[in-house]
């Protein structure tokens, strides 16, 4: 059956973002040093189309974000830096021709626009009626598969809330980043039902799964 | 040279304490599962007068509590439910005639008490000067060894914001608390000068462990 995942990389001080985050900059001061633990790993370079990197541990965590996965599921500003309507529709996300998802991508947004047909399977759809409805799309394209919720934190939040995400990863690194967007802010009493499954770690980033309890 | 050493245990969702907090429940609703890594070790045991218990990673962290420790340092929160004066005097701390601290601990507070002589070697002083004065008598009398900021919270948050800890080690549990008292918080940029010098996990625990960048 079709799970609806979530993985984010977070700040041991909690934060998902950097301070200051803005258009040029969105991940805010110091957040590139969130993602710092995958971007040497061989799944990571696959990802992206490129050979070699790292095996191991965190290799298998970064794996996760392709692996099983069906059909993915991003917020708008994490496709892009553009607000309000799409202008001319040139923009087709920060990641060049062949995206690093390989999957049908379901962006949220107020914002109308036909899908964009990217290289290496990535096409991106953009859904207007709210994120039941992308889950609605994105569970029924993906077959056998998965969804992974890529991100940003408040699509995120917004998953969580609504009581709607089956298994979660947080890759928990050492950075301090002393502001920025926290993940855990404002759940309430969301997380009531997850227990955690998996607790790893690298000289780098912890990993820490969480499953619905009983699941 | 003596250091400050602080650590504490927190949920991955950033809460050194769970919610509603009262003199009942001083660690909060939940707040417990976050000391539970430390329980069953060998180390812990040992500090409370009791035999046996695991040894192992968890067992090495728990260690360093006692291990090369002088003095401790403690808010009066952690010290006891007491709020105001002191009253009979009766109350000698939540961990009856032997405390598991073995050294001088110095408990801050805004009403002056004689201090109070424990069995096991800790006896309790009561600074109502401030951190700074707490940390000189401490110092002082810690000799070749290090000072522990015991916690809680707020009084290790208090010596970071100062600029006067050493080292620190944040033990990351997977318990999600939901709410409570934050560790990250309002500290502003206190820990831009620390580096990540050791990350290591059990199952059930991340130690992060930090320094002074350059130390």
């Amino acid at each position: 059956m079709t799970k609806l995942r979530f993985t984010i990389s977070m700040a041991l001080d909690g934060y998902v973002a950097g301070p200051d985050q803005s258009l040029e900059d969105p991940l805010g001061t110091g957040g590139e040093a969130l993602h710092e633990w995958a971007i040497g790993t061989r799944s990571f370079r696959a990802m992206h189309g490129d050979e070699g990197g790292e095996a191991g541990l965190d290799d298998e965590h970064a794996a996760r974000w392709n692996r099983g996965i069906g059909t993915t599921i991003m917020g708008r500003n994490m496709f892009g830096p553009i607000r309000g309507d799409w202008g001319d529709e040139t923009w087709n996300g920060w990641w060049g021709d062949e995206p690093p998802y390989h999957t049908p991508v379901y962006v949220l947004t107020h914002h109308a626009r036909e899908p964009v047909e990217m290289q290496g399977g990535t096409t991106f759809h953009f859904v207007t009626d709210g994120i039941e409805s992308a889950l609605e799309r994105a569970t029924r394209d993906a077959g056998e598969h998965d969804v992974l919720v890529a991100g940003g934190a408040s699509v995120g939040q917004q998953y969580l809330r609504a009581g709607l995400v089956d298994e979660f990863e947080i890759h928990v690194v050492p950075t301090l980043l002393g502001g920025g967007t926290r993940l855990f802010d404002d759940l309430g009493d969301a997380l009531v039902g997850y227990e955690c499954t998996e607790l790893v770690s690298s000289p780098v980033v912890a990993h820490y799964t969480y499953a619905r309890r009983g699941c």
